[in-house]
């Protein structure tokens, strides 16, 4: 027990994209512990928290240790944020993440009086309570320690506990939220936490899509998935899960099943790759509607020059999508172009103006109006042909392609916001994804 | 700075009993300052709450430190507990605590927000984060200390101080609650122990009145009251204010200055006694309704009955209101009536049933339909014929009286529930309590 994993585990200060400095591995409970999550729908009126402490119980009955994380019940954190904003056009962050934490605190509270009420001993633990420390960076902070000693007391006493999700303390005692959806992450960080042998995320919809089914009927359930297939997917648009609970599910290997709250079908199993899931190149794509790109022209190739400007953008904690960048003057000068949501494009085009006049570029052009597809797939490292037969999936359809960039298991391709949804369509049949491999 | 009140001040057990064992008295800052607590009515919605926070701001202007108690907006407790009554017939009181003391939390938060959307600078805390430790006993925990450290540094950096009002946390760090409208308490524990210079309620009524205006069309507000009468028409049934809070403003002398959030207009100062006020004999008349009464027959008349009747009661968390003993059989037995509320009657007629079997009484008799009628004034010290005066109102209107109690300064009688608000009227009307005195 000399060993501080037992204790609780270390996050580096980005829990996201540190996950390499953590304490890890850690040990597996004697007693096997389950994690179940339940978002905002399926807690939304008591029926529902009734069905969910169910669920709970039925785990505890088949002799697992059950940790609950909660979100806010139906549509409370968006009437919080409507408060705010008849109080104040800009309220401060601080206030704003000491207000939405409320609504986890009533459901936790909920949750707890259901399982009671159904006979069996539960517990309630807010982030504070629990001692899930975060740094101080309020609406969207990172998780740099879970305590184990609360946790570990209360199941250890026979109870079923139910923790906030979205919410931890900073190491002054104040409030902090690790930003919208982050109740995943919280789930996906306690079951790492606690070497769970799954983590179970329910939901209002069945499970993992081969792409958005409001926008492609033919859309298909994916039975298994590896992390790093549904990591490019998060990142690449799939609302379905929170990026930085599913690192955190790869790193310690926990299981992640998003099913739905309402029926006992399985959902979609977030696992480590295994050699079936590479038949298809390409197992789902997605739709990033609401970008807007910024190209800077003239830009010195010489080391250090993108660094200096990403570096810029990063401290206004503006988040970039894409980067593509060309040269041409023989190699002397550069086109760099990037791409960032529509909400951040204001902030963005001050600090490229402010960059083009400090660095002497040429000037700056901007696309308000962008959507981006991408092809994913684990499959596709091995695959040839992807490319063409996306690029001529949208010729065929009309659609003309701004700029495309890839990684390993990722192929985009921006394209005229109002294309999106067509765009979407005529890649997912080109792949025929509506078929189950 | 070696005086332990400098960091905080204990309180004993029971907050509201033992005021003399707190380590007072606390030494005043010497920046004036202020509390200023706003009621769930005066937060109701953002137009309410920016309002409140300009009285905030008004008194910042004015040169001095502000610090805010808030309740939660308008109904929002009652919803929070028909949520639970959804969820659980029976929800642990721990639980419930945990979900009450959201109402508050979100109160808070939006009153910073509207102080600093009028530029000003602010900080919200919780219970917890203030500091305010109490007892472990949910929903009627008792203050036992507050640490003026945080909420000392917060007003050195300026800052206008907004503390959720009806909440602490217990040494386990349990989130506890103070009881229903215990928000005055926070506010006039915190006055005292911050040396505040007034505590200001702020309320939906401009202030207290010699009766419940909706049943005594003539009742008038009092401009002063002292602590001791102001105390017994609390305790009598005066839902203005908490008793608790009176004590702490009694104890440590901070006027309590009971005020319309809606106008400038000046309501009730609750202060030290002075000599004017002694002028009319009774100040105030009040009703207590839903009382239930239960009389022991045949108690032997003994040292160390009634402890032992009044301790069993006690230990069932069942508040007695009036307490009448008679003596017959030439001492030798005694009959006890005392009251209860009308919720507290069941609980109350199982523990005398079980006392009547163990102490061979003769036998217990229950009246589940009285209420009681009060008159209260410290000027009835000296005055003579205020008894006289109360039991020919009553006879000469119809009223029949069935018990009657008196303590220094004041005098009840209980009668029929349904003559209630009828003997109110007579006993305001026959002390002439609408002309100011």
């Amino acid at each position: 027990m000399g060993n501080p994993v037992a204790k609780g585990l270390r996050v580096g200060a980005a829990d996201a994209l540190s996950l390499n400095r953590w304490w890890g591995p850690v040990s597996s409970p004697t007693v096997p512990l389950i994690v179940q999550k339940f978002g905002g729908t399926s807690v939304a009126n008591a029926e529902r928290i009734h069905r969910a402490a169910r669920r709970a119980i039925r785990a505890k009955l088949e002799g697992k240790q059950v940790v609950l994380v909660v979100s806010a019940m139906g549509h409370t954190t968006d009437e919080l944020l409507k408060l705010a904003g008849e109080v104040s056009a800009d309220p401060p962050k601080r206030e704003l993440d000491m207000l939405l934490t409320t609504g986890e605190q009533v459901s936790i509270a909920l949750m707890a009086m259901a399982i009671h009420a159904a006979g069996h001993e539960a517990i309630s633990l807010t982030g504070a309570q629990l001692g899930l420390l975060t740094d101080s960076v309020h609406t969207r902070a990172r998780i740099q320690r879970i305590s184990r000693e609360r946790i570990d007391r209360e199941l250890a006493a026979g109870r079923i506990v139910i923790v906030a999700g979205f919410q931890g303390i900073d190491a002054g005692g104040e409030i902090t939220t690790l930003g919208r959806g982050a109740s995943d992450t919280t789930a996906a960080a306690l079951a790492s936490v606690l070497g769970a042998e799954i983590c179970e995320i329910y939901t209002d919809v069945d499970g993992v899509y081969t792409t958005d089914p409001r926008l492609v009927p033919q859309a298909r359930k994916i039975d298994r998935i590896s992390y790093d297939t549904m990591l490019e997917m998060a990142a690449a648009g799939a609302a379905v899960m929170h990026s930085r609970a599913i690192e955190f599910g790869k790193k310690y290997r926990v299981p992640i099943h998003v099913r739905s709250s309402l029926t006992d079908a399985p959902g979609t199993l977030i696992m480590t790759e295994t050699k079936g899931m590479e038949d298809a190149a390409v197992q789902g794509v997605t739709l990033k509607q609401d970008l807007a790109s910024i190209t800077l022209a003239g830009v010195p190739n010489r080391p250090g020059m993108a660094a200096r400007i990403f570096s810029a953008i990063a401290a206004k904690n503006v988040l970039v999508d894409d980067i593509v960048q060309n040269v041409y003057d023989d190699g002397r000068q550069a086109n760099l172009t990037f791409s960032v949501s529509a909400a951040d494009l204001a902030e963005a085009k001050r600090i490229c103006a402010d960059l083009v006049r400090e660095m002497n570029l040429s000037g700056m052009s901007v696309d308000d109006g962008v959507a981006k597809v991408s092809a994913i797939g684990v499959g596709m490292r091995t695959a040839s042909g992807v490319a063409s037969t996306m690029f001529s999936a949208l010729a065929e359809g009309g659609v003309n392609i701004h700029n495309i960039s890839t990684s390993e298991i990722v192929l985009s391709c921006l394209v005229r916001r109002e294309d999106g949804p067509r765009a979407l369509q005529l890649v997912h049949d080109a792949f025929g994804l509506h078929v189950a491999p």
